[in-house]
């Protein structure tokens, strides 16, 4: 496979919300999009909406046949009995990806599973909403976004290049590559940290009078405090070390941030705001908010 | 003072983003509008923008003797100068109100300070933005914002009262009443605890390519990390005692959690996804974001 042209055909296996701006942003470009699912409701308001030209509740094998590029949108650990169990019967010269949070525990396993002539390269879409389901599915979370090609080094050229065109064909805004450990210590920080610390805080103070008096800083902080616990829970035991060693790094800095208020140590507070302040700003340029 | 009828003059006691609001917010209901402040090219601003009736960077007599209310909107220890250095020089009747951040540490002390007929009502509006300045003033950001008004038991319940409406006129969603302690408390979990996270985490890495794979939930989370050192760390140490308790409590809970992920305990973990996301909940359902 050189190019993704619309001549391809993709599967979007799990429709949920990620699964549904998948199929959206691929019809809006040309392409022929199938999914199976768990629910024939969503593949109901998929066909209805347009996200999708078919699909099924069951694995069908005619839909393995037509499809050209899989999309695995499902849990890690979905993920990895799905193709224990279909595996065999993907097509011989497909490509499959997916759009898994973590990758070092999952890719090496899926990549050893497939037969010669199926290949996957991993990626990771930077983007998510608060709410779930291919009923809220909206393809515009992709603009301004970042899209992770993650490769190993069983994957072949083509694969990788043919992944970056798709971050690019869904309307990512930024395509980047990292390997497989990289990746995961960066999402470590970067997404699980963050929701470590948003769980966090809510879980400190069981005030109900709060949002009384709250302004905007502690509901941005919180909005990712509205978790899925099941896949949350999965991604961060999926992802122990690396999570556990951003956390260790974190609160040792939040730690001397306390020593610094206890010590009335204004300058030290004032240093530490000051790297804040210009680090975040290499976000502000490049995105805008 | 009964009413806050629009024949009421305001005088604006530091001309920056909140005063300019309030500015803003004033003559849009009609009320008559003055400024003091540092920068003339301020002043020059805020009377071309329609923002006051006029204004000046010398504490004039006449600008004192025309204010039935004066809005303070300094640092805390610039507001308990400003008082110290002019405070005699206020009208007989005359309303006093603030915006500052911590009350406990500044209210007591300005009103043991005032002579009577003069009377100080502390506020506290839960709006703001990472800009500064009165050239980014923009009243929209009090529309779904909360409004504390924060009395001793020396004010007047006619001070409180009125005090309560200058929240719904400059267009406040919510006007609560905290005394100066809870206050405290309240703004140390809320805004001090959640820019210490903020700060805390950006200054945990230092990584120049995070900026490429980032997603939106760390962007959230550190839109607060563009700080004013000079005003939060003056802020912070204003309200140390509370803050630390806050600090300590949260990191408690954080500890917490590391235990879960070093144990695998995943059913914890899941528990306190379900309380954050059952808490954040009602952030929701009053306030739509």
């Amino acid at each position: 496979m050189n190019k993704l042209d619309t001549s391809k055909t993709f599967l979007i296996v799990g429709l949920g919300l990620l699964g549904g701006c998948y199929a959206m942003a691929l019809k809006r470009q040309g392409y022929t999009v199938y999914a199976v699912t768990k629910e024939q409701a969503d593949i109901d308001y998929a066909l209805e909406a347009g996200l999708i030209d078919g699909g099924s509740t069951a694995v069908e094998q005619e839909l393995l046949d037509k499809a050209d590029i899989l999309v695995f949108a499902l849990y890690p650990h979905t993920f990895v009995e799905w193709i224990r169990q279909y595996g065999d019967r993907i097509k011989d010269g497909s490509l499959l990806t997916d759009v898994t949070g973590v990758k070092g525990c999952l890719v090496y396993e899926i990549q050893a599973m497939l037969k010669p002539g199926v290949e996957f390269i991993a990626a990771h879409p930077m983007a998510g909403r608060e709410v779930s389901g291919v009923r809220n599915s909206d393809d515009a979370i992709f603009r301004d976004a970042n899209y992770i090609v993650v490769p190993t080094e069983n994957n072949t050229f083509g694969a990788i290049e043919l992944c970056k065109e798709l971050g690019k064909v869904l309307g990512f805004a930024r395509v980047s590559v990292l390997n497989p450990e990289k990746h995961d210590e960066m999402i470590a920080f970067l997404s699980q940290l963050t929701h470590c610390i948003a769980v966090s805080l809510m879980c400190a103070n069981d005030n109900p009078g709060l949002v009384f008096y709250t302004g905007d800083s502690f509901r941005d902080l919180t909005r990712i405090a509205n978790i899925n616990d099941e896949m949350w829970s999965e991604l961060f035991l999926s992802n122990r070390e690396a999570l556990l060693r951003e956390m260790e790094k974190y609160r040792n800095t939040f730690d001397h941030l306390v020593q610094c208020v206890k010590n009335n140590d204004r300058e030290e507070m004032r240093s530490m705001m000051r790297i804040s302040t210009e680090r975040r700003a290499a976000f502000n340029r490049k995105y805008n908010d």
